[in-house]
C-alpha cells in the first residue's frame, strides 16, 4: 500500500521517533485529512508496517520447507531474505528496528514478536532434520539459531554499508557458512 | 576517559542526534562550563570516540598475527571484538554507527573509514594464508571478509538483543561457520 511504503521510506530516513506524519503526508503527497482517514496515528502506521513484515515472515518460514537438502533450503530462504531486504528502505528500515528492539521500545517488542515466530519455524525444522540425521547431531539448535540469525542480519546491513557488495556473488559463501555451521562434521 | 564513557553512554540510547551536550554533562556529572573546556561540540567528543575505536581496531587487527592455525586466530579476534561490545553501551553505540554509516553522514563515514582499516588487515592477513594453502585457494577474499564482517556484526547486534544469549556457548559455532566460510572443502 501506497501509504505504507511512504512511511518506511520516512522511517528509514529519520527513525521511527524522528520521522513525522507530516514528512509521511509530504511523502505519500496525500493531505493530512487524507492520511488520518486511514491511519489515526504514526503507532497505526507501525503497527500496519509490523502486519506486513508478519506476512513476509511467514512466507519466509514457509519456503523453508520443500523437497531436497536441508543446507540448500536454508541457503535458498537466506538469499530470499537478503533479496527482499536489499532495496534501502526496507534494509534501513530493519536497522531501525533492530536499533529500537536492543532498546526494548514498544515497537521493537512488536517487531521482536514477529522473528520468534520466524525462529519457532526454524527450530522445529532443524529439530526434525536433526533426528533424521541431515545436521550434525551434536550441535544445540537454539545457539547455531543465534548465529544463523546473525548472519542473516548482519548480511542484510552490510549490503546496505557497502555499496560495492553484490549480493548474487554471497550466494556460495552464504552455503558455505550454514554448511559449516549445520553439516555434519 | 570518563566523559567519552558518559557520551557512549548517551549515543547508545539516544544516537547521535537524539543526544545532546546538556544530556552528556548530566550523565558525566559535569557542569557545560568544564564540559565544553574539553570539547568544544558534540562533533568533537564524537571525534574522540572514533579515536578510541581506531586504537581498538588496530589492536584487533594486531591480534589477528601470530603463531597457529588460521582459524582458530580469526575465531579468537572475533571472540575478542564480540566480549568488547557486549556491555549495553558499546553494542547500543555499534547500532548507532551503523545507521549513521547506512545513511553515509559524515559520522557514518568517519567510523567506516575505521572499519576500512581492519578490513585492509584482514585482507592481507587472508591473502598471505591462501598463498600458504591454509585457507581455500577457490575462495575471492574480498567476497568472504563481506560475508566474516556480517558475521561478526550480527552477532554483536544478536548479543544485544536475545537476552538470553551467552556469549560463552558462541566460540564454538563461530569456529564453525570461519571453517565452513574458509576452510579448504
Amino acid at each position: 500500500m501506497h501509504v505504507l511504503a511512504a512511511a518506511r521510506s520516512c522511517f528509514a530516513r529519520s527513525g521511527f521517533h524522528g520521522a513525522s506524519m507530516q514528512q509521511i503526508c509530504a511523502e505519500a503527497q496525500m493531505s493530512p485529512g487524507a492520511l488520518y482517514r486511514y491511519f489515526p496515528s504514526k503507532e497505526a502506521i507501525i503497527e500496519a508496517i509490523a502486519e506486513e513484515e508478519r506476512v513476509d515472515a511467514a512466507a519466509c518460514g514457509a519456503a523453508l520447507h520443500g523437497e531436497g537438502d536441508i543446507i540448500d533450503r536454508i541457503t535458498a530462504t537466506g538469499m530470499d531474505y537478503l533479496r527482499q531486504t536489499l532495496d534501502p528502505d526496507t534494509g534501513g528500515l530493519m536497522v531501525e528496528i533492530w536499533s529500537e528492539s536492543i532498546r526494548n521500545t514498544a515497537i521493537g517488542r512488536r517487531f521482536h514478536e514477529i522473528e520468534a515466530e520466524v525462529r519457532r519455524a526454524f527450530h522445529a525444522e532443524l529439530t526434525r532434520a536433526q533426528a533424521a540425521g541431515e545436521i550434525d547431531r551434536s550441535i544445540d539448535i537454539a545457539v547455531a539459531l543465534t548465529v544463523l540469525f546473525a548472519v542473516a542480519d548482519g548480511l542484510v546491513m552490510r549490503l546496505q554499508i557497502e555499496d560495492e557488495a553484490d549480493i548474487e556473488t554471497i550466494e556460495p559463501y552464504l552455503r558455505r557458512v550454514i554448511r559449516g555451521l549445520l553439516g555434519a562434521p
